[in-house]
């Protein structure tokens, strides 16, 4: 298998862009993309700066250098990622907080409707943003799809809103956002968007699906930092008609005016909220600059290839010592991670811990392989592969402490 | 004056700790711990350690460092400084955001009643949030006391919250937090306060008023560095009736047991959202470390006293050069800045900028000065003053690059 996929890393159209990130401990395999990208190597200059900028310039800084405008300028650059038009995406705070903000504002499109359609194995912040929203709209419900099922089955003329993590965080199964969401627009509802576990592994086309909302995260494939912050889209269409659900100074039409009353900025701007997060932008913003330089559609196809090498080389290796493939086998079905089942999934985890290779556990059985089309070489699958299968075959992974190791 | 300043410095029991600080460009003197506080030196340390945790650790950071904790820990941190108890404050979000989250709790511990009690000389975000909030309760209103009333005469059985700025963002004036905190109480009211012009600069005891809510942001005195997370307070005796207004899986009661049905952590720990912002948290934390050494008491006595000096100095030198003290005398009614008036504001900090001294500027012609108990000297404001006589008395500020400067 190595020689094999030497040759496809000196094929690799993307073969220099791993030298743009930090590779981390030597020997150490980061298969942890799902949860937390690799460190852009830029990132550490964009730190200095607003390090030195802080220290030399403090209040000024916000005039002179380009803080203030980070939520929109990242939004831009982080746009064509996933297919939005410049304009379209804020960045700034937490992803939950993203979601409650356009759920609320997906609701108000749809006044005279009560459903909140989504899926009962939707991330849990999903879930639970959904059910703080439905508070503040009376007479409006959650109907969840139950696992397994077809959610556009639920879909009809109550529903609002149809709200959807792309990609099953378990399963890594990725929904199918363009037929979803034209059928929720058939239905007249509004389709919402969680990218969390699909931008920067997949392609998506918001524009070419026509969907109304998107939120995310920006520090699992996207690389943009521990607790970086997230993201929302609004289509272009829809801009003028959402009024957003939380206003803030810093989405006012005119936010040095002091103006007691607010009135909304144009676009997508006016969801944002407060102070922007100075740093975390900055550092985001090493990661977006990446994805800038990047033949999108070549990444994109090489997170496919090297997901289903992963997955091809587990099922032939693993099949037989317990190893389900949980993720489907369509590339174009699966989000930004791979997913298998063991019954000792968990100890696996912590065993492979000690074998230098950083993966995810998710009770009860699951373990997640998180893959980055921008630092991960096709040789690293096959570095995988070795330990995973030296701790499966060899049952290293049955010792107490494995079994009892905490997970988070 | 200077003797006499020298004097001071030399017998403050404070004079170590600017030393603690970054000071900044040679010669420049920063009057602006209103807009940005001073960046700690510890500060460096922290990104480097997150950096390295980062690019090791990668996802095991969660579990390993204290990531995650964060929110909790960076409050129990600040409890001191505002006068809260342990396990009453929790750090993160925009300040908007927590204003948002603290006036909808508000909100719900008072069904029956339907006013919101607030200035509307109040920081003009803390009025939108509360326009957003109006919206998503049906039947409630915001009432406005107007500029230079007192805001307790519109209190009575029909308000439901009383929320307010603890300082004037342009004045500079310090309500009475205690006594209007009591009459709020008295007439069945919540109290919600918006700290961030006071915390860290001024003497606050939350739990000797009884506040039953307050927020501010982390960025001005609190030195938490540029968008630090802002926090969230809510009083021991309230946390159990108090159920999130914006409910996300940091603040699940067991948020990796991946429950799909939102269950509140104990405590103020249920108002946390999101995935904390790592390297924010981590700088702030620098800025806390400080707090957690200083005696507060001199602290805020000191800023008191600069303030006085400051203030008195203008008044004496340049009180027949235009310019007006607008800050109250009495240090107690005063919240962390100093605010003087001339026709000129704005050209004459466009001007103090040329003079190395960074001030700020509010429409339309108030100047406002930052001081910090952390890292001013008495001699400091010796200098900023020897520098502001010379731009007004010399009419410094008098030329066409200073009255058309931007100001943000």
């Amino acid at each position: 298998m190595s020689i094999e996929l030497d040759a496809l890393d000196a094929a690799d159209p993307l073969r220099d862009i791993p030298d743009r990130f930090e590779p981390g401990r030597a020997g150490t395999l980061y298969f942890d993309a799902n949860s937390i990208g690799a460190m852009p190597k830029a990132a550490a200059g964009q730190i200095a700066r607003i390090t030195r900028e802080w220290r030399e310039l403090r209040r000024s800084a916000w005039g002179a250098s380009d803080w203030l405008d980070a939520p929109k300028r990242l939004g831009d650059k982080l746009a064509p990622v996933i297919g939005a038009r410049a304009g379209e995406v804020v960045v700034g705070d937490s992803t939950s907080v993203n979601l409650f903000k356009a759920l609320g504002v997906a609701l108000r499109l749809r006044p005279g409707r009560t459903r909140i359609i989504t899926e009962i194995a939707s991330f849990p912040t999903d879930l639970y943003v959904a059910q703080s929203v439905v508070r503040l709209f009376p007479g409006t419900e959650i109907v969840y799809a139950p696992e397994g099922s077809d959610v556009r089955a639920l879909i009809d003329d109550r529903a609002a809103v149809v709200y959807l993590s792309h990609v099953d965080y378990r399963s890594g199964a990725r929904l199918d956002l363009p037929r979803i969401t034209a059928h929720a627009h058939a239905q007249g509802a509004v389709a919402l968007w969680d990218l969390s576990h699909s931008a920067g592994a997949n392609r998506i086309d918001l524009a070419a699906a026509d969907v109304d909302l998107a939120v995310g995260c920006g520090y699992k494939y996207l690389c943009g930092g521990p607790g970086a912050p997230g993201y929302m889209a609004v289509h272009s269409r829809l801009q003028a008609a959402c009024e957003p659900l939380l206003a803030g100074w810093m989405g006012h039409a005119d936010k040095f005016a002091f103006d007691p009353e607010y009135r909304p900025a144009a676009g997508t701007a006016r969801h944002i909220v407060g102070t922007p997060a100075v740093y975390g932008n900055a550092i985001f913003e090493a990661a977006l600059d990446v994805w800038g330089a990047l033949p999108l559609q070549a990444a994109f196809e090489k997170h496919a290839r090297l997901t289903s090498l992963l997955l091809e080389a587990i099922e032939s290796a693993l099949g037989e010592h317990g190893v389900a493939i949980v993720s489907p086998r369509d590339p174009q079905r699966r989000g930004g991670f791979v997913s298998v089942r063991h019954a000792a999934a968990k100890a696996i985890v912590a065993a492979l811990d000690d074998h230098d290779v950083v993966a995810s556990y998710r009770p009860p059985d699951v373990i997640r392989f998180g893959v980055s089309p921008l630092y991960h070489r096709y040789r690293d699958v096959g570095a995988l592969m070795e330990r995973l299968a030296a701790v499966v075959i060899e049952r290293r992974w049955d010792q107490p402490k494995y079994r009892n190791a905490k997970s988070t």
